[in-house]
């Protein structure tokens, strides 16, 4: 494999996202705040669009606010590179943002080096992938999936339209019907991201190639019993939905060991009690299960052998229960030879990578819908994401950047 | 035993007590609402006061609110019959405001029958027990056990202190530290009660007897995790603080086994996650534990066992913790005298009665510093309290109101 000559530019590139992260940024917690349509997204992706056209790149938008900066031949199919630009509340500075400057350095470098671009590049920055009217609202626009009903309806925790939301940065949410490219006008899409997990900073890697991408199955539970006394009612004359809760909650380990792989992920996150008060027994339990696998069928028997495990706690704690299923995506597989193609540029780079199944979702299983797709990862220290606290090691971001450079060159030049 | 003429109207009684739940009901939930120093309480306490004196009734009122109403020669030591106006909130017709009506029902009835009194009665109407701002006011008001500290900060759970609250009813909050009855000027005090348990109707007995109240130890808990992504943090590297939480409260059925009795009781009433989202691993678990027995060297084992266990699977899942000790009650023992003639008459009147202790605290308790005190419980349907749903049965009621008549004119005439 012979290396091109250009090169990250890695002050260029902690400037950019310095740039980025101007946006939105909270001086007290140390978070930042660009949740999708927020005024602060829509500012970045101003900002983030002059930087493009400094650059001498041609850039538009998208009918969901997808920003697409392009080098080389106006016309024919490009490489798409990039991530998304919004993020959650109070989140870190690298979760989607790194993605969409790296990419956008990698064009600096390549104009910089002065390579000629057989194939057109389009520098991509999504819009909504962190969810706050759902997630991936910029990629499932770009590859024609979302349907009308669900645009009509999605709104955010706040309850406010995304419709409404749109309309109010002077965007008609009816463009997303008119947005999405054909097939065939995209041969391929590259993320960098952040891994958002503890993995590679745990095996001392630099690089994680994602082949597969984890099905995610949310469920909402509920146990009921009775709110009693907690002085007067005796221990064997109760029916505690928390009791019944937690024996459910301490069956995970054996259910995941029995029954699941060493990529299951059962995780309950949100729990409601009824009352909620100290000297009340818990009448009520409200809770979510998470439960995560890259095989489907793995995913379907955790999620069946959990169904009887909450059966039987509440058979045993004298409680009743629901099960209700709020979604179901299977899990997917990414680009085999662009992960191939990326894991020999490591090995020809000499950065020690790995690949791994993502655990979180991204724009790239969604974009793998319309092309071949392929997601690289960064190590996050302590595994930490969505928060102030998030980092990656600027030795690795380079590592990574490189790595995406060299793909990119490969592929267009 | 020779039984006296007195027989208890139970219309009358249900009359009385359809009276003061006219004052705070919540006509769409079926609750009540009475809590300490609220309009409604007040404007209960009056209600009940013209009820008094039309049935010729002394009547006064302490620095705490608690109302008396007196029969017989006005000097000299008294036997107090009563139990509390007020309520929780939304709670139900019953607590308290029973006991507080059977209370002026003997006295009616004894006037009814021409009986002459030997010992004056004062039916009290004791203030602020279920505690808006503590609880057990009135008692300890009665008994001289508030602090001038504690009445200083004394707060509800909006923030509004108790001060205020008296000085907005018009009340000196400094009149309740010369509110103490002297020792000796009160001979007995007589309190029924509901269960607010489920023991009695469970056993088809219609009365219970209390021996003893339980320690109540009050400790609050935080288990400390991380909070990463559900996604993408393999389930061995987690730092689960509601895992560890779950595990804690599994193991609470054999800690009562092997370290505790069959009055022990282990309630975990309130949980908080942080930061109770669907999709992160929880970062922090707080939960209370409310924890009694009527042993205090049970008490004592459990708590440490509990500690034990919240080190151990703190220690396992990688948590830290913290406990803190906020409140600890030790068991109260009630008059024998007294239990041992009211379960005589239960037998005299033909009564399934039983000794039992009370799982709860009540003035009784309180009362017991001054003056030997009886605590007599009536069963409560489905052991139910501080409910909308909170029911007594009005064949049990009559049975336990005469078993309190008799005892009453048996000390009294």
């Amino acid at each position: 494999m012979s290396l091109a000559p250009a090169k990250i530019d890695l002050d260029r590139l902690r400037a950019l996202l310095a740039g980025v992260n101007a946006f939105g940024a909270n001086p007290v917690t140390g978070g930042f705040n660009r949740p999708g349509f927020s005024d602060a997204h829509m500012a970045c992706i101003s900002w983030f669009e002059d930087q493009m056209r400094a650059d001498g790149l041609a850039t538009r938008r998208d009918g969901a606010a997808n920003l697409f900066g392009r080098l080389g031949d106006p016309d024919g199919p490009a490489i798409l590179i990039g991530s998304h630009l919004d993020t959650v509340i109070e989140g870190g500075a690298f979760d989607g943002a790194l993605g969409a400057c790296v990419a956008l350095e990698c064009v600096r470098a390549i104009k910089e080096a002065g390579l000629t671009l057989k194939v057109p590049i389009e520098v991509a920055a999504t819009s909504e992938e962190e969810g706050r009217f759902g997630g991936m609202l910029g990629s499932q626009t770009i590859t024609g999936q979302v349907s009308p009903g669900w645009l009509e309806t999605a709104a955010d925790a706040g309850g406010f339209l995304l419709t409404d939301a749109m309309t109010a940065q002077g965007l008609d949410p009816q463009a997303i019907f008119t947005s999405a490219r054909p097939p065939g006008s995209v041969k391929a899409f590259l993320e960098l991201h952040i891994e958002q997990g503890p993995v590679l900073e745990a095996e001392g890697i630099a690089i994680g190639v994602a082949d597969r991408v984890s099905g995610v199955c949310s469920l909402e539970c509920v146990l009921f019993g009775a709110a009693n006394h907690s002085g007067t009612t005796p221990m064997d004359m109760r029916a505690d939905a928390f009791a019944g809760l937690a024996e459910v909650s301490a069956a995970i380990p054996d259910l995941v060991r029995d029954h699941g792989t060493d990529q299951s992920r059962i995780t309950i996150g949100r729990v409601d009690l009824t009352p909620n008060h100290p000297h009340t027994i818990p009448g009520m339990a409200a809770f979510t299960v998470i439960l995560r696998d890259v095989d489907e069928a793995v995913m379907r028997a955790l999620k069946r052998e959990l169904s009887k495990v909450i059966r039987r706690k509440a058979d045993k704690n004298g409680l009743t229960h629901r099960i209700f299923e709020r979604s179901w995506l299977p899990p997917a597989a990414l680009d085999v030879p662009l992960a191939d193609h990326a894991l020999r540029i490591a090995g020809a780079l000499g950065v020690p990578a790995k690949r791994m199944p993502s655990g979180a979702g991204h724009d790239a299983q969604t974009m793998q819908a319309l092309c071949p797709s392929l997601l690289v990862f960064v190590p996050s220290r302590n595994g930490i994401s969505h928060a102030p606290e998030e980092h990656s090691n600027w030795a690795d971001i380079e590592k990574g950047a490189n790595l995406m450079l060299q793909l990119l060159t490969d592929l267009t030049t």
